[in-house]
């Protein structure tokens, strides 16, 4: 914000001149030139700055660099950061377009998420900055044809959005050559809310229909680097987030759950693949794609090598028997798209194939899709542990609507059903098509008034919850166990 | 070199005042204060160089870098490194004296070991530099005593030369608290020569007299890392290399050897401690000690950690049981001291005692005390599978004499022991303080030839490598296994 306001400062000092060469120059540089005159003209303002330099002239020095910045911004649709250059042939889609857009850009890594547009982060362009490809109409229909069933709701309705290479997998698994699925979490405390399950649901589902072996990574060790949790803490999370999975339904002949404090230490195969993994990514690399700085711990800095690693078969030999070649599927929320990034950069170089990728939209907070949620914040999303009459008091409480003031207007000019989180929530969890459709219409106009489609949502979700704390009363100590414990799984290959 | 040649360059052009100034500002500068000048002055002259200044500028800037340079070396004894900033109260001993020694000053690093003097590497200006307590005759006296044992010749002789807290190792033994041994090595080949011996001769005289358990780490992890080599060739070179330290005569019921990619993968407890440690060194503090750059991979940047863990006891709960209070004791080559230096800023920080240490001195390389010794190059020094003609031809060809040129010289005016390979390894390996000392004396007066001094050592370390053979063909793969094998050890503590 404060970038765009003063570049578009009209008093500007004695040698404006050069802003004006540099536009010219601008124009015709790749996003890596553009990023090395930035680097160039920031080490200028640093070293005017060291020699006290007259103010007039490090002025003009600093409105060039924000300038450049701007254009930087303009060519690749990321912010300049010293120390992480562009990826490469990245280009702002929407490179000549007014640059209003600018400050609405969305905020999208691994431990954050943010937008400030009420309807949520515009997935399209991040499609474009990441590089991914959408999930077109063509590929849904595609997986329903090799399958033979019904598209989940999250594929129908655009909840996972983007992909990696998924027409490869279906190329193979044609041909018979099949594939496993790898998902994760982070466990970062015990509390787990509906958001939390986005991933595990269609993971269940893409098992029950390719019928196809799964590994589940829950990164205790990443919670005790990137918190401020004892290591015992992370791993008890571990545990009791591996009830909450398990209760998704998983087959438990097909499903190998892990924690990483204990698979690392009885695997000598995981460790041998992050270590390799780790000789080939430089700390310059994982500087330019995680944003890590000097003052992080060495821990931090390596740790990408560790959810990069069950990418590749032979992490886990007890499953595939040392094959190194077995594809790799991950359904994963966006955010998550780095990690494996690096590991498909790094994967040819060291013997591997690439895995392919699935990648979900965010679960919005209860306060809206520009709100982050906050599992300690128990009003942020309904949790798998609250009872019926938590549910309705915060739906009804807390819920963003998209509805009018009043009634009246409500019924003369219809409530806004993209950025009413009610609605959003039932995208997510009624499976019904066309129930879905009329809501939509009958909330668009009028019709329906936002108490009703609360209580929609409520009686919803209420069944859901309950029935998923049932099935999590049912996972005992013992299955938790043989879920977590390194065997053979029962597929064909 | 071009350092300091540069430096005391006589013709300087205009703006010769400011290095005046800097001259005296410097004289009251801190170590950390004239870093920082450096850093600053660094800026400036890629900045006049950016800005195409004019040659004259840059030049005087230049001159100022250098001499500051200078003066950083003779303030610190250590070479300015960006990046890099003077470990805390660091300060030249001989700071004051000519400047003329700078060019001697000896490199010591985990990677490299370099100096020009034929004598070798000066250790009391390392223990000044490491901040390490010089190993006195007092300290020998005690460990006399409280083990009832002749010292150890390294320890008469001081080749062991330099600790950290021996003393407080020994008030907590003499009123009965035991503590443990950890040394290691680096597996970068099959090939081991007589001076890769020195620590396991060493440790497994301390095992004998303080009758404690042991472990040894095999760093194959470490090898795979900077060197280009697969890792199963590193696994493979790690067991080879446990069949020779096996030979060296440890008590198979009182240590446990193990290779890193083995032992990560089959304890929790020690990739706990290896994660415990990576949150709490930041990648500016393994850049500051080990001189890691941006371009390194991070596997080398996070391995510290992986040496640093078996100096906690819980990284071996099958020996400790799980008490995390037990002290460790670590003989090592000086070199490997950056490690521990880390790991004793650490521990304290993690709840853990810090790891006690005994540092030897270099063997020298046949070739003389200057010269590094390769495995790569057979002549270097003694292999440990050299035949007794080899033994003979390699110290009759290439060890490096201290006597003079002609019998008749020799006779006249003595050899120097000092610089002379034969004697130096004669100090190593013969054990009668007696004949050395005769030896000494008779090489010195010139009673004694270089050929005749050549031809003890050859007697000495015939045999000694003949009975390494048969000790180590006996080495059975079932022995290696149960060396190998994560298992209870039989002390008490």
């Amino acid at each position: 914000m404060k970038l765009r306001n003063r570049a578009a400062s009209p008093e500007l000092p004695a040698g404006v001149k050069k802003m004006t060469d540099s536009q010219e120059e601008v124009g015709a540089m790749t996003p890596l030139q553009l990023y090395e005159r930035l680097n160039a003209q920031g080490e200028q303002v640093r070293c005017l700055k060291t020699a006290k330099a007259e103010k007039a002239e490090i002025d003009v020095a600093v409105q060039l660099l924000l300038k450049l910045k701007t254009d930087y911004k303009h060519l690749t649709g990321q912010d300049y950061k010293a120390g992480c250059p562009p990826p490469e042939n990245v280009v702002n889609q929407d490179n000549g377009a007014a640059t209003d857009g600018i400050d609405e850009e969305d905020n999208v890594d691994p431990w954050n998420v943010s937008t400030s547009n009420a309807k949520g982060v515009d997935y399209d362009k991040l499609i474009v900055r990441f590089g991914s490809s959408k999930i077109e109409t063509e590929l849904v229909d595609r997986i329903e044809k090799v399958t033979g069933q019904k598209p989940h709701r999250f594929l129908r309705r655009g909840i996972f959005f983007s992909h990696r290479d998924m027409h490869q997998v279906l190329d193979a698994y044609e041909k018979n050559k099949s594939f496993y699925l790898y998902t994760g979490r982070g466990p970062s405390s015990e509390a787990m809310h509906v958001g939390h399950l986005i991933p595990f649901i269609f993971t269940k589902w893409l098992q029950d229909v390719f019928d196809i072996p799964l590994v589940i990574q829950l990164t205790d060790d990443e919670k005790y680097l990137w918190k401020d949790l004892a290591i015992e803490e992370c791993h008890r999370f571990a545990v009791e987030n591996a009830k909450d999975i398990i209760a998704c339904g998983f087959d438990v002949n097909k499903t190998f759950i892990f924690s990483d404090f204990d698979y690392m230490g009885s695997s000598p195969e995981f460790y041998r693949n992050v270590v390799k993994i780790q000789k080939h990514v430089t700390y310059n690399q994982v500087k330019g794609i995680f944003g890590f700085t000097d003052s992080d711990c060495i821990g931090k800095i390596s740790f990408p090598a560790i959810q990069a690693a069950p990418s590749f078969s032979n992490s886990f030999p007890q499953i595939f028997g040392g094959r190194k070649d077995v594809q790799c599927l991950i359904p994963c929320a966006i955010d998550q798209d780095p990690y494996f990034r690096m590991t498909r950069d790094v994967a040819p170089r060291i013997g591997y194939p690439k895995p392919a990728l699935l990648h979900s939209s965010f679960f919005p907070a209860l306060q809206g899709a520009q709100t982050k949620m906050s599992a300690s914040d128990a009003n942020s999303s309904i949790f798998l542990t609250d009872t019926p009459k938590q549910i309705k008091n915060k739906i009804n409480k807390h819920a963003f609507s998209g509805g009018k003031d009043t009634i009246e207007e409500h019924r003369k000019f219809g409530g806004n059903p993209d950025v009413d989180v009610s609605f959003m929530y039932l995208t997510f969890f009624l499976d019904d098509d066309e129930q879905l459709e009329k809501i939509k219409q009958d909330y668009s106009s009028g019709a329906l008034l936002t108490g009703e489609l609360k209580k929609i949502l409520i009686e919803t979700l209420q069944p859901m919850i309950a029935q998923h704390q049932e099935r999590r009363k049912q996972v005992t100590e013992e299955t938790v166990k043989q879920f977590m414990t390194p065997r053979p799984l029962n597929f064909k290959l």
